[in-house]
């Protein structure tokens, strides 16, 4: 029989909280009995939502708070000031090991704070990045660091690409996944000082399966399992993927818009290209795991609706049974060695 | 009556070489009573290209040349050793004064290289900065530099934000260009080491119209007229601008196709559409101008049809007209007072 995975779920974080992220979490528990859902947030707030639903009660807990850290604020003084926010009570229960996981669409800035503050990372682990999967034209690719943390140094990237191979062999079940290093070209001498003196580093290392520079340009193709970068260029390259693509869908509506005899083809091709184009919506794969934690952070979009709660939530109970913290700290404390 | 502007064009250089940029060249002296082009090339290649064109033979000379520099090369080794390439002689022809400004699809690295080497930077200038224009929802962006320079500092990218808003307004008629920082968040006080320091040097800047930080997300809607960033950065821009689109406009081609409903549909949206992606085309707008160097030097795409040659070409004789280069030296000089 697996284990009971413990999520924690801040019910207030996120444009659509809580109606949406509540909404989440009851289709999450309905859909699996290996999930046990502790919500901390408002419970005035909370409770009428939950009354108008269908789930097994038995499964969720809510836990009352009194604070909201909202989007705009400062993330450092959120964190330390808010005590009693939703947020920071849900990372208590993780870091006190009453929750296995937190899920949350709250202020990012707040998340990693409180990830490195609070939960605290692994023991051996130097930075931990957030690490969302991006659509590919032939899946997934994971992208490693995508903001955690700026001015990196070669040895963090290391440490990325370790973690990252272990995510994406336990989670989504790649052999000996390919490990590629954001570059500006493809040839071995290119590059900035960082990723020069990553390279080689990177090259040297048998535990996880380097194949070179990823030009910006591949990474869509989906030539790559784990994209390793520092969290700025990662931020970079995660943003532009999201308003390079908003931006050729609403181009490619209002073209098909903008005649009689396009409007007619539009309305023919409407389903098929529905299909192709969800594909490609980051919300479809849920949130950005936040690695190197004593505990497993998901950082959801702040737009998230109730269907990537969902999919954030069932995420950690693979985590969990995967046991990725364990190897994580195995891997790490072998280079250590 | 305007002056004449003399443009050295690397017949050898691109994939396309050398039909379609000889084709391109025919086009520009056709078009343009105001240029006068130097064609460097292998003539028993070029000449045949040529005889068979319609053309005003006036407007154009072959120079011969008896080396060509292929895309895989070392930039350095290649500008240092093959003198009589056709991408050498073009440059010393822009260096001696002989030609305005020299247009090439060839090897980008050498393109660099040769730049700073051959042709040399205007006194005050620190870096040169590849400045290709990038579309979006509103027209287009130039993203300055996109790979010139990896590692620069933070002086570096005010020059290029005052080179860039030279350009903008010079060329594309914008007034007092928006010019953006690329950084990790919208609030003032995020980015990294290099973004932080260069922010309150550009605030500051009373000569450049700087409105803050531009993310990742917001530069496809067009919101700045001109985008800073250090080369790597950029060239990771200019890259995944142009692999996401390419990918995203192939899924949909391939989700269009199908069904036998999406098929019918397909054929009805195609001319409509096909207008729409000509705007986000990177290729209508001509080669990147790679700025501060002692005459302008424009790279053209690698896989370069006449169009984009012909464009480049044309672009020239605005940049000479405009006397982009006085104003340039004006700017520098200006501060450095």
């Amino acid at each position: 029989m697996s284990k009971m995975t413990i999520v924690a779920v801040d019910a207030m974080g996120g444009d659509n909280a809580p109606a949406e992220i509540v909404k989440g979490a009851m289709e999450a528990v309905s859909r699996s009995k290996d999930i046990k859902v502790l919500l901390t947030g408002d419970l005035q707030k909370i409770e009428p939502i939950l009354a108008a639903g269908n789930y097994p009660k038995e499964q969720l807990t809510c836990i009352g708070t009194t604070e909201v850290i909202e989007t705009s604020e400062a993330p450092v003084l959120a964190i330390k000031r808010k005590k009693d926010s939703s947020l920071v009570v849900a990372m208590k229960l993780v870091k006190e090991g009453k929750a296995d996981a937190l899920v949350t669409a709250g202020n990012t800035g707040a998340v990693l704070v409180g990830g490195q503050v609070i939960v605290g990372r692994i023991k051996g682990v130097e930075r931990a990045p957030l690490a969302p999967l991006i659509p590919t034209a032939k899946g997934v690719t994971l992208l490693i660091d995508c903001g955690a943390n700026v001015d990196a140094r070669a040895g963090h990237l290391v440490q990325f690409a370790k973690m990252g191979s272990i995510y994406m062999e336990s989670i989504m079940g790649i052999k000996n996944p390919k490990v590629g290093i954001v570059n500006n070209g493809a040839e071995e001498e290119k590059g900035n000082a960082l990723v020069k003196e990553t390279f080689p580093l990177l090259k040297a290392n048998k535990e996880i399966n380097f194949v070179g520079s990823a030009e910006a340009r591949d990474i869509p193709s989906g030539d790559f399992d784990v994209i390793v970068c520092e969290g700025f260029v990662g931020n970079v390259i995660l943003k532009l993927y999201e308003g390079v693509g908003a931006t050729l869908i609403s181009l490619i509506k209002k073209g098909m818009m903008s005649t009689f005899r396009s409007k007619m083809g539009a309305l023919l091709v409407k389903p098929a290209l529905k299909d192709t184009l969800k594909t490609f919506d980051t919300a479809e794969y849920g949130g950005a795991p936040f690695l190197g934690l004593n505990g497993l952070v998901v950082k959801s979009h702040g737009s998230s609706q109730a269907g990537e709660i969902t999919n954030s939530i069932l995420q950690c109970v693979k985590f969990n049974e995967e046991k990725i913290n364990e190897k994580i700290k195995v891997a790490i404390q072998k280079t250590e060695e």
